[in-house]
């Protein structure tokens, strides 16, 4: 193993005052859901909005004043990025931020926000990656990588240590996995500070490259996940070994249960967590018995997610509890049956959000007209409350998926 | 005036272990926002995620036990009730809480959730009033305010000793106002450790209770807001002479303002606030000159909002940045023209989120169709180019109120 708890222990002095120490809290409403007991570290409420942060300033601290001066380059589409960009300019150090030409344009302006030169290059990570270090080797100057380094990942397991600070009863930690660097520098904190406590990853289940790893397996890798901060293909060579020695378990978590996780995060516990932030959420919710009775501390990562698919996500989960539903009905094609069925929605105490009525189609009959109707309701049992009344007085309701233009 | 700084100090330790010491930290986005020096108080990381569980606690500890054994109630259709009903149970005390017949079904179950027996009665607060008075001297329960009452006071008041503890730098409180309770024990607090700090009141603007009180002025007061939790006609009378003394200034805020409040603390604070707790922001964004320069504590006083509502807000936000963008294009009406308009409009870099293709109405010549199109955009910018770019191919774009069906 590369790095030892006095690494972490140093990067923690290092770090101290420039990087938050964030909140760490009871969660009464995730105890409640997974039947643990959990505690929550809000890395979100870092000022770049992820842990990326400490690890970050945990390498440029550590440059010589030469190198300090020809600048630094760092890759990334996300948390990393602005991570780099905010603290090199505290720093007084020019910083380079190579980012693939797909990157959305809200996280390469928050990163020119943070002062970043920001090089647009390459249609994937990896062209990126290639064209990236061209770029450091023609300027001479010093990679800052996201995750496969000493001082990145010594920075991150300074979390641990302010977890188990906090609480030193915790009996297992879980953290997300991407490149590795994160659950690294925790385990070897964490481990050595208490050596029975479990450090459990969880990781996206379409980028299962640890698990890989790990288990000498070959899953396929790829597919659009909510959790694209963990979505790496190759995990970094100074991580693994650590893995493999210090973590307990990899558990990989589906699309399904990392949009379960930011929901309750956001519904919950009231906080902004992205996919790769809820991760470890994520990893509770498919695997409840692993945790029950327990106390865990989960890492909220990250909470740098589009405001439309959050959005999205909490109409979804809406849809899924029932509390909004949409249905079709066939009615009478004559004056006065819209008003007397959404009367009835009325005083059945739906409140509705869409309407498309129709008479233009061949499904329905010609002296017919189709009405889709949108509703909100107090819950699943309200729901088929109001379907019923409307099946009784001959309207015939089948539900459809809600269209949403948010989906 | 009712309390002093040795109630709110006494009410501290009451409630010490209790209730959570919520974070105090320094929100550096919000800041550069507003042009001051922002930290913010997470009262929403509360269990019930708001402040009013400080001065519930402080209140209940008070009972003798003859009080304790009868039990007590409260009256209200929000963050109250839930304070209330989850300190009641943590101590054994039965708990009564009436709220009107209107109150949202998910505030009803949360509060249930905690234990508390609701009575639902009056369609209106000031009816749930009457009602639960009548309850209370039936069965000899003891009355807990929400606000008027010098033991809830005192409670609230211990969020401004936190903050000036943590900070003692800060030169602004600034507090949502609805019955005062909240402004007026922090004000008691603030103004006895520091003299030169200046307390800020922020009232929504179509509840203007405390505005009318202080000023004797008679603006209307009522109408829909999104900050429910401090929609109030009648302010407390023990707030009010506090108020008056030792409060600078009562900031009134538009829904407009604390729309965009709410949201900004979602996107760039990545936490969750409601209407009424984010008035405070609203208040610097109403006023910004008020606060230039200024170090502001803000307390973010509760986050239960409705998912849907959130969901709402953020995509109105996007539409207001022009992030989402709907036009309405005339287009002939033949087969293919739908395919060549939706790939000109990929290669323009315009992400389609609904495409509403009728042929059918009279307001388009009878050889045309309308195409109402909304796409998401990278920004403001780059929905004028494609706007642009369709009226120089003679689409005739219209831009029109996007119509999703969050609104």
């Amino acid at each position: 193993m590369s790095i030892a708890l006095a690494d972490v222990e140093a990067a923690r002095r290092a770090i101290a005052g420039h990087v938050v120490d964030s909140p760490m809290l009871a969660a009464p409403k995730l105890s409640a859901l997974t039947e643990a007991s959990v505690f929550v570290k809000y890395e979100n409420l870092q000022v770049t909005n992820s842990f990326k942060e400490r690890g970050a300033f945990n390498k440029l601290i550590s440059l010589s004043s030469a190198q300090r001066g020809r600048g630094i380059i760092a890759m990334s589409a996300g948390n990393h990025a602005q991570a780099v960009a905010y603290h090199a300019r505290r720093l007084g150090i020019p910083a380079t931020i190579v980012m693939p030409l797909t990157t959305p344009f809200v996280k390469i302006e928050a990163t020119r926000g943070y002062g970043g030169e920001v090089v647009l290059e390459g249609e994937t990570i990896a062209e990126a990656q290639v064209r990236a270090e061209a770029i450091a080797r023609e300027r001479g100057l010093t990679w800052v990588h996201p995750y496969d380094d000493d001082l990145v990942m010594a920075g991150q397991g300074t979390i641990a240590l302010e977890m188990l600070e906090e609480i030193p009863e915790l009996d297992m930690l879980v953290l997300p996995v991407g490149g590795g660097g994160l659950i690294a520098g925790n385990a070897v904190a964490a481990r050595a500070l208490k050596p029975s406590i479990e450090v459990i990853g969880a990781e996206a289940a379409l980028y299962p490259s640890m698990w890989n790893a790990v288990h000498g397996d070959h899953r396929p890798i790829g597919g659009p996940t909510l959790a694209e901060g963990i979505a790496v293909r190759n995990v970094g060579k100074l991580a693994l070994p650590i893995v493999r020695q210090l973590v307990s378990e990899i558990i990989l978590v589906d699309e399904t249960h990392l949009e379960r996780a930011v929901n309750a995060y956001l519904t919950l516990q009231k906080t902004m967590a992205e996919g790769a932030g809820a991760a470890g959420l994520a990893a509770m919710l498919v695997r409840p018995e692993r945790f029950h009775g327990r106390k865990v501390g989960l890492v909220l990562g990250g909470g740098n997610i589009d405001p439309r698919i959050l959005a999205s996500i909490m109409v979804r989960e809406l849809e899924r509890e029932e509390r909004i539903v949409s249905f079709r009905l066939t009615i009478p094609d004559r004056p006065g049956v819209l008003g007397q069925i959404a009367t009835r929605l009325g005083q059945l105490g739906a409140n509705i959000l869409g309407v498309d009525h129709r008479r233009l189609f061949l499904d329905v009959p010609a002296k017919g007209a189709r009405l889709d109707v949108t509703v909100e309701t107090r819950d699943r049992a309200h729901g088929e409350e109001i379907l019923s009344a409307l099946a009784i007085e001959g309207y015939q309701p089948a539900r459809i998926e809600a269209a949403t233009t948010m989906e």
